[in-house]
């Protein structure tokens, strides 16, 4: 096992996993910059080294990472989520300097980064790809031939677009051969090339994806899948595992597909393949995570499985123990994401000092993060200060327990997403199960809540008031 | 179900039981005094009450509780721990004035209550209780021929006598023959009388005991038994579900007996029976406790059992819903106590202002806490500020969790007990599961361990040197 790991993160995810070394008699080595001097993961680690200045390039410094590491002495690097995390050259560079990379070979994260060559990697190895067009399309002939083959409704797209530009849905034959000449022309326009692409258009889609594990000999299971459909400016909220939509027969069917992906691919460490899903339970492979995912507590909930510290072994080369029949999946985990944003303005970020903090215990709740009184929310970070987990034995008492904590957490001094989830908990289609990517969209009234009154903001303002008075 | 429930108690049991109704939709009335008007139940529950001035009946005024319950509309009444929990004065007023008391009926609060019938009850029921003479010793003779049924060695004690004055152990007989005239006299000088009487001896014990659970209608299960032989001043530090002491077997043979004996006493809602354990694990039931727990939590932890959610189900008619089959045990939960008190002066109480206060997070780790940056640990409540409970797979991945928990947990401005538990977690003999109730003054070295010195006080103090230095 390692003497010694650098953590090359900060925020909760550095916790998270100073936390794991810490369990497993491991020394930590944390790294930060001039405004993070007191930040927690510096706090909670053994060693804390200061590598820059400038908050947007300390935890991205691959070259200084490398060199502090071996300076002293640590045997790994965990890279976390984000920064570093997907970088085929920092991985490169851990294995040229002799430092041991957590997480998968730096040859699988260049191969999984090309979002095309990924897809047709993980086609051959059976798992399904949204249907649609080999390429681009020669002419509406073709069109019309695949569009026939997948069914409609279908989306024909520029293939040098991007965003949702060119976009155009087509319900039949008749709106196919209407928009293909527009889009064409539009494209032509646009990009110089009027190259258009086919794809089955999914409707009412799902976000869904799979949990990976698996060690340096080829032993490959999976952790079951989680739903992460609601999300705001594509960033998740709130994720689930495992999902109202697949039955133990999907999940075991595409659970297979998944570990024979990920073995074909040579796969190790955790990752995690995503999906977009239909109403019907339908999996369409979209790209792979190499690397830890914000919401893979909600699937540790409910396997009991510490997908961290497996992480830490499996790098140090330990066989993987478990095998995919002891994999039991127990109740029901949501996580929500506690971001310090205006959810009632698009979402913009809250800086500034949180004022009151009081953190949410109790059966089946869990909390990760990195927030204490007086922690500055930054502009440089993503606006995250906390992830709030909690498990239930059924969906109903999970959701009740979330609403229940999200209630009794107390942030003041910025503003967060937390009335906003709340609303989220109460909502009849989130409790049914109904919701899709484009759940808070077609939610507006979810935005509805009061602003933040304070019980002690309260008092102070009578008492000022009383005292005006009596100065009168 | 109950609309609205009034929580009789203060602390972070005020905040479980709070939450714990929230999760089931019921509405929650707080009650405080002056000094706790911002504590974090008053925040928590949707009404709150100020009831008193003085710190120290507030939350003992049975009259004016049951008075604001009905003035409030409140159906139900939760005494918590402590304070009112194990009054059958207050559970029959409640019961005569039309609220439900959630706990087991007062009669049988009754006769709990009572040491000596308690003991008598339960000992017909079957379970068993520490061999010994039944009553006064009649003479000599007597106490040899009782000696030897039971087995040295043997205690002898002054039925007038309590707190461990005039106990003798005696390891034969030559040394009881000795004792019982020297202990008869000094009885009789001290007390006017020399009433003796003699029970076996139970070396190296631990403290055990049984959580029951029961509905109204005769329907009882046991949720496995915890250890709480680690203690400070007679109470409980650390506790642990399920105990490393009792095989399969024992906990069966135990807990039949245990739900026998609740029957037999007409129990109902949460309960626990705490027995003396010799080495072999052979259990002496000691006393009942009618009311929920401190260390409820571990036994949640491993049974997935939520204990205060059914404690109210059960007081409002609901039938429980569990068998005895149904109860399976998952891995081990530890429980550490962290109480503002100073362990390297006889546990005195450390009061003051909490500064700085960080709360671990992660998996398998669960806080139940009222306290955050700026609670006042006072001098009229007991001295615990949260608990501190981990969940692990097996007993070794347990405690290395609560060792790195306990490191990450940061609390200043009090004295507390987590230093002392980081070395408990660490001790070779705690880990191997040797430990009874003498553990703590057995091992005067866990008290050895640096005074808290805090990094950033030390930067503080660096920079006043610096600007001091500047000055002259």
């Amino acid at each position: 096992m390692f003497k010694k790991v650098l953590v090359a993160n900060r925020g909760e995810i550095a916790c998270r996993i100073i936390r794991a070394c810490k369990e497993l008699g491991i020394r930590t080595v944390a790294i930060y910059n001039e405004i993070e001097s007191t930040a927690r993961h510096v706090k909670m680690a053994d060693e804390a080294y200061m590598i820059g200045v400038n908050p947007l390039d300390t935890y991205l410094n691959a070259e200084r990472i490398v060199d502090l590491a071996l300076e002293v002495g640590a045997d790994a690097i965990h890279p976390g989520y984000g920064f570093l995390a997907e970088n085929e050259h920092f991985a490169r560079l851990c294995e040229e300097r002799g430092i041991t990379f957590i997480g998968p070979h730096w040859k699988v994260i260049e191969l999984m980064g090309d979002k095309a060559r990924s897809k047709e990697v993980v086609k051959k190895a059976g798992l399904p790809t949204v249907p649609g067009s080999d390429g681009v399309l020669k002419d509406e002939q073709e069109a019309k031939q695949i569009a026939r083959e997948v069914g409609y409704p279908v989306l024909l797209k520029a293939s040098a677009g991007g965003g949702g530009r060119g976009i155009r849905i087509c319900r039949n034959e008749e709106e196919l051969l209407r928009n293909y000449e527009n889009a064409y022309n539009e494209a032509l326009k646009a990009f110089g090339r009027g190259d258009l692409l086919l794809e089955k258009y999914i409707e009412n889609p799902k976000h869904i994806e799979f949990q990976v594990l698996g060690d340096k000999y080829g032993h490959v299971i999976h952790l079951g899948e989680r739903d992460c459909s609601i999300q705001r400016r594509n960033q998740k909220l709130v994720e689930i595992a495992p999902s109202l939509l697949l039955t133990p027969e999907k999940r075991e069917y595409y659970g297979e597909l998944v570990v024979k992906a990920a073995k074909e691919i040579g796969y190790y460490n955790a990752g995690t393949m995503e999906f977009i899903a239909d109403e019907e339970g339908n999996l369409y492979f979209i790209e792979m995570n190499t690397r830890i995912q914000v919401e893979h507590p909600v699937t540790e909930m409910v396997t009991g499985i510490d997908i961290v510290k497996w992480q830490i072994r499996i790098a140090a080369g330990e066989p993987l123990r478990y095998k995919q029949e002891d994999i039991k999946f127990n109740g029901y985990a949501i996580e929500c994401r506690i971001n310090a944003e205006d959810p009632k303005k698009n979402f913009a970020p809250s800086i500034g000092t949180i004022e009151r903090y009081y953190v949410p215990g109790g059966f089946g709740i869990r909390v990760e993060h990195a927030a204490s009184r007086g922690y500055e929310v930054t502009p440089y970070y993503d606006s995250m200060i906390a992830k709030l987990i909690v498990w239930g034995p059924t969906w109903e008492v999970a959701v009740d327990r979330m609403r229940a904590a999200l209630e009794t957490y107390e942030i003041t001094g910025v503003k967060t997403t937390i009335p906003l989830l709340i609303n989220i908990m109460k909502d009849p289609d989130f409790r049914a199960g109904k919701f899709t990517t484009r759940y808070l969209e077609e939610h507006p009234h979810l935005f509805d809540y009061p602003e933040h009154r304070d019980k002690e903001d309260f008092v102070a303002f009578i008492s000022a008031a009383i005292t005006a008075y009596h100065g009168l």
